[in-house]
């Protein structure tokens, strides 16, 4: 079946945000630098994160919360008041970052315009991908935009039904191979990793899979070409 | 035109929320009882969760660094670690708390079902949002679920475009005035206030309203009654 329809993740695909995400890592690492080396204090506070995943749900807001409880913990109670501010502080400048969309995105969407019907579909903190894909000024270029609290296959399966699109039909394209490319593959649509410079370390994937089930690009640019050759 | 459509607020109008809220506000009083009055610890609180509204949105993990904020601020840097952990586990209790339906919702359910199309229409964090509503057993009995990051009158105007119902045979449930009924009223629909206990300082509306304009009921119980009178 022809290729109908393209479904875009956004962070880390449109636009920066794992970078932001390191650079207050790394901020992170030297305030706690007293009590822990940068590697340890990485390590727990990934723990942290991923403990209260299943409470908080993806996003800066959660990120900020698991900063300062990490902060108590790995001070054993000393972290300064300012130093809790100072963290706070971070996770507003996260929230209201602008947004940095990465090279050749506007281009590409130039291109795909009109050949391909467009879905933006992102997950985590509602509020935040809100006020990003407004920033963006890229909200005007998808026919829908689908905002998920997490990507599973079933969520997939929900979006393509909901615009009356078949697996074979469709393409998720993503820097994430757990939330874009895998769970789209899984349920019959094609799946192309774009991979970011950083990785967060919960989207990690163990084992290197099968390369054949789904496509890789260097960059967002490739993506017309890449769809030509499929179709 | 005959009505045909419903739309539900969820917290407040379908299960309890504000009352966690205020616990934990009660409980943030006598934390900070040591460096100023309850009065004025709730005047500071509401008065930094409004500030930080814009860059957080509506929810208990904006609403957790707020007290956070508040506690370190009104006691000049002397908030102790502990202290801020314990604010952290009030984020993540009411994160985590069970729904508790209102009184008469599961039974006016019944009576409105196969009568009506119902729409969940709430707004705030949406991992939570989805949540409460995955755990309320009450999913399955809507149509769609539109979970908001604001209720305005151009985000009710979407929502019944995307399932072309006219204002005019729409009537819009809720306890509050500010996000439920006025702006559904601005746009032509009917609006429903059934007031909850307690209300968000935030979402008290200043002058008392024209009342002709839209519905009040006691309770969720009454409103198959009010809808067959609107007939």
């Amino acid at each position: 079946m022809a290729i109908s329809t393209l479904g875009l993740d956004a962070d880390d695909t449109l636009w920066h945000s794992e970078n932001h995400f390191a650079v207050t890592e790394q901020r992170f690492g030297d305030l706690v630098r007293p009590w822990m080396d940068g590697e340890e204090a990485a390590r727990r506070l990934l723990e942290r994160e991923r403990a209260n995943l299943r409470l908080f749900g993806y996003g800066v807001k959660g990120f900020t919360l698991s900063m300062i409880e990490t902060a108590i913990e790995a001070s054993g109670g000393a972290i300064p008041n300012d130093a809790v501010q100072q963290i706070i502080e971070w996770g507003k400048e996260m929230m209201n970052h602008p947004v940095e969309l990465l090279p050749g995105v506007e281009e590409t969407f130039d291109a795909l315009e009109g050949e391909y019907r467009l879905l933006l579909i992102t997950k985590g903190d509602l509020f935040h991908q809100e006020t990003k894909i407004a920033e963006s000024g890229l909200a005007e270029r998808f026919e829908r935009i689908e905002i998920l609290s997490e990507k599973s296959p079933d969520q997939y399966r929900r979006v393509l039904n909901r615009c009356e699109t078949a697996p074979s039909e469709f393409v998720m394209v993503g820097n994430s191979l757990r939330s874009d490319v895998l769970p789209a593959v899984d349920i019959g649509a094609h799946g192309v990793h774009i991979p970011y410079g950083i990785l967060w370390g919960h989207e990690k994937v163990e084992d290197e899979l099968d390369h054949s089930t789904y496509h890789r690009l260097e960059s967002f640019a490739q993506l017309p070409q890449l769809l030509t050759r499929l179709a």
